[in-house]
């Protein structure tokens, strides 16, 4: 392997403050930047570090040739907000934040699940105006989840909707041992009661959800989106629920993000909207911070690293 | 065993239709009643299905001395709304719907849990004020609960709860494995972050929660009921709630139901009130009656019948 530098430089392209980064002192020369200087500081940096995870100033500042980190981490799921041809092409290794949100996530679709069947939001509505009314409820035992992504956060989310009691079919790009292929995306989607996203926005999945998906969903399907805005075509989707092709859904993650206040996605009726915090629990930043200085110490000790993204996928390819 | 008559005569406290019974054309003499005729009506009655299960009519129309049915079987798990001294002390057999609900309960019950963990009431408000309002949540796994009520709904929550990587306590009336007895119940409490009432009603049990159990959680905790209202004192949780000694709460029983429209409850800071729907979930009057025909079937044939309650405990005991 190339010989590292003594103390090399990570360059950290941060919004807010980012903790446990003060293990590396002395050890690495830690420069922070904004969008508006990366691409003047990326040539003189070995590490880049993608704190500010939303930002899209990578892709913008990316040089095509000539001096560039060796080794790119994103503190995040989803690589495609720092992913573009020149950096695919190139030998710079990119890491993701694998295995730091699959529970949240899990969790949290869960929580959306149950609070549906139990038909919660209807019960807040009907406490403001002081209104007592039963209704019955639905079991989610039972019940048909179709998980559409099938890395960490995927099955992690079928191990806990299998937890209560739901019978679970995982959707991948590739079929293997309990992982179905595309081909059997639409005859899965068409019987589940709740149909889950939860993969990585790539070519092959933008738009997945689009008419003709939610077209074959049961009307009484509800639909839950915790991967990235773009695997729906956010009007095909509004569409469906104002003509009740489906029963509801949920958005965590949008083409825009935040959420314009124009946008009509607030107001659709049946349609729950989160603001992208999913996998974000209590210490989610602590735990973002702890995993790169691991992965820092590993880099720089010479040893191979782990969450490793295929560039050309967009992914860290599974077990 | 005293010989049956060949078409009983089967008194229906009804206030709803109910399904199922049509099985007993030609077996029993079916009587429907309401509250305003009962007492005239429960001499001539071999059994008793009090299936408008909120009514306090068997309570005030129970015969003192003479002619009443064997058996009465009310389509609830709790049989507080019926008993009174006079068929305490008769031999009359009472049944509940134990069984029913458990699933049910614990489902909601995990619903409540990780929407608050969540803090999906609050983002519901955010989208109707249009705000994208990202904030942390909490991990549901590792947390503490403690479930008071160890008969077949306490233990089903503890179950659901379990799976989902919750560490539960139950307490009981009377200490064996794995239930913990009442002298361990502040403690318990003291350490939980939810705290679940699933208790009967009894003297025992009245009031239990009061303004010194509430004041020992901690000010993180959370509060369920789907018990029944008057393990609560109301006023308490009130106080408790406004003066922050616990994080929130959520009932779905109370001490008066329906719960008053101008009842200080619906607007409380921190609580979400629900129309007593726990356990009631699509097609659960439909398992009412296949229960009841069951256990009529049972009676009919002089086999013993099961779900018998214990009228001075007033619960069916645990195995």
């Amino acid at each position: 392997m190339t010989t590292l530098p003594t103390r090399p430089t990570l360059l950290v392209l941060d919004a807010e403050p980012l903790p446990r980064l003060g293990r590396l002192t002395g050890r690495a020369r830690v420069v922070h930047t904004g969008a508006d200087r990366l691409a003047e500081r990326l040539p003189q940096a070995d590490v880049l570090l993608v704190w500010d995870f939303t930002s899209h100033a990578v892709r913008e500042a990316w040089p095509g040739e000539g001096p560039r980190p060796r080794w790119v981490h994103t503190a995040s799921a989803g690589v495609e907000h720092l992913m573009c041809p020149e950096l695919a092409a190139s030998d710079t290794v990119v890491t993701n934040a694998r295995g730091i949100f699959d529970q949240p996530i899990a969790e949290y679709v869960a929580a959306l699940v149950l609070a549906v069947a139990k038909d919660l939001p209807r019960t807040l509505e009907h406490q403001r105006e002081r209104a007592w009314r039963h209704r019955e409820s639905r079991r989610v035992a039972g019940t048909r989840a179709c998980v559409v992504g099938s890395g960490p956060i995927g099955r992690a989310i079928v191990g806990t909707l299998k937890a209560l009691g739901v019978t679970t079919a995982l959707v991948g790009r590739t079929p293997r041992t309990g992982i179905h292929g595309p081909a059997d995306l639409d005859r899965l989607v068409s019987r589940a009661d709740w149909v889950i996203a939860a993969a990585p926005l790539t070519e092959q999945t933008h738009h997945m959800f689009d008419a003709h998906r939610f077209g074959v969903m049961q009307p009484s399907a509800f639909f839950v989106n915790v991967g990235r805005g773009a695997l729906v075509d956010e009007d095909a989707l509004a569409q469906a629920l104002t003509r009740r092709w489906i029963a509801g859904a949920a958005l965590d993650v949008f083409t825009a993000e935040p959420l314009p206040e124009d946008s009509p996605l607030w107001g659709l009726p049946g349609l729950i909207v989160s603001p992208h915090m999913s996998g974000d629990t209590v210490g989610w930043r602590d735990e973002l911070g702890k995993q790169f200085v691991e992965l820092y110490e590993r880099w720089a000790a010479g040893r191979s690293l782990v969450n490793v993204v295929d560039k050309k996928r967009g992914y860290v390819p599974g077990h």
